[in-house]
């Protein structure tokens, strides 16, 4: 699967109509399936269905696990793969194998969890949602230079293929201190970008990402601040403007909140000691 | 309840920090509940959690019950308010009592409605669920010169208050062809913004909308059509670039796309035959 498609429009420029090729981020619905208890009476489960850019699904998928208090190591994780039983959906239906000391609490999840579409695998509706997970404030002792930030969305941007060619697909990336760009993920939700992300980092080390700083595209909503908690990441830069609710949840969480970075400016909503 | 709320942020400008006074888009969970059925085994269920800016919540309500296919017209809903019995969520949680005769197909609803967080309301999973709806391929004979499309988004930024005091908060209008801006409606979900412009206008009028054309500030994904589709408007312009379900969904519906708006510059992407 493709993560842009293309297509022929017309291009209108003042009163000249042309038709000429041009590419699009591609949308496709993912399911993402558990296969949680013991093997005896193994059960099965849907989780979530989100609108997502294909490639990098089990990164979703684990993110989105990790985000929502479900898995918390990888050994939580048997195995993580497409299903291909039914060749319409082949490539969107992925099946995640929880070990069977997994514990999963569903009333919670009921209560809480509606995953999104278009804008990415979303959760809980309050702050207390949040703490009922067991994420308590962040130490990280992560700081960086106002230089760093100053440049940060060049830098990711030279790792974004999709949004060159589309100009409509979401990013987000992982950064160290000294500005070395870790890893970038694109997806046309953001929450999908974040959650790909962490997945993958989760997949290679230990949470809490510590270590990291979190560059994110767009604006940033509550969801976002809380993905970024339950993956131990307490510094998050985005290009857009924080909700209400995002400021809160970083100011309980004990993350740096920056955003509104254009050019040489920026707006630093909480913690700022992280910021030199 | 406010759309926007105060805070006290550090602008760094190159090495210079400066506390002062903002504005952010207050983003709070909204609780929609049905009641449904007849007098004597009268209902209640929980429908939909969604993050968005307080303010016009009828709306959005109504909006994404008939982008649902859930109502189709005014007499399929007795009353829409909300509930005050739990303190601490009040305001937060909204009742809309539908007429006894209202078939709600559970099924349908239960495999592909999940709603969405800070990205709104969101729902289906595939061209296939929005048919199962009844939808029919939209034949308004709305046009619009490319003119009127070249200054649309400076003409709706006039009726975005919260937009000029926070620059993170998305809108939704609806204009004729003429371009008169017929209603605006502001918040932090797209998805709910334009959920708030059509549940408003079809408390006044009768779907479809056809005489309408859609604004959208942000991308065009594939439930932003599917609501436009339900909602019956033929033409929509935005200022983002669409996904490839997005162009795919508007064929299947007749629907004109118009994205990428910048300056005297836009893409149409199906069905140009109503720009001349």
């Amino acid at each position: 699967m493709s993560t842009v498609a293309p297509i022929s429009v017309h291009r209108v420029s003042g009163h000249t109509h042309t038709e000429r090729p041009d590419l699009l981020a591609v949308e496709e619905p993912l399911e993402i399936r558990l296969g949680y208890g013991p093997v005896s009476e193994r059960g099965q489960r849907t989780l979530a269905v989100t609108m997502r850019t294909p490639g990098h699904d089990h990164e979703l998928a684990l993110g989105y696990l990790l985000a929502e208090g479900i898995i918390r190591q990888r050994a939580d994780v048997l195995s993580c793969r497409h299903c291909v039983q039914d060749a319409q959906k082949e490539g969107n239906v992925i099946r995640v194998e929880l070990a069977p000391t997994v514990a999963i609490n569903w009333a919670l999840l009921d209560r809480f969890s509606y995953a999104s579409a278009s804008c990415g695998l979303c959760g809980k509706t309050s702050i207390d949602a949040v703490r009922q997970q067991g994420a308590t404030p962040l130490e990280a002792d992560i700081t960086v230079s106002a230089e760093l930030i100053h440049g940060l969305s060049e830098r990711v941007r030279q790792f974004q293929p999709a949004f060159k060619h589309t100009g409509g697909i979401h990013a987000s990336a992982l950064f160290l201190a000294d500005g070395t760009i870790r890893r970038v993920r694109e997806d046309i939700g953001r929450h999908n970008a974040l959650d790909k992300v962490v997945g993958a980092t989760f997949l290679e080390e230990s949470v809490p990402l510590s270590q990291y700083g979190l560059f994110l595209s767009g604006r940033i909503g509550f969801e976002l601040v809380q993905k970024a908690w339950m993956a131990g990441v307490a510094l998050i830069v985005a290009v857009g403007a924080p909700s209400s609710l995002a400021v809160d949840l970083a100011r309980e969480a004990h993350i740096t909140l920056v955003g509104f970075v254009r050019g040489e400016q920026f707006n630093i909503y909480t913690n700022p000691q992280r910021i030199r």
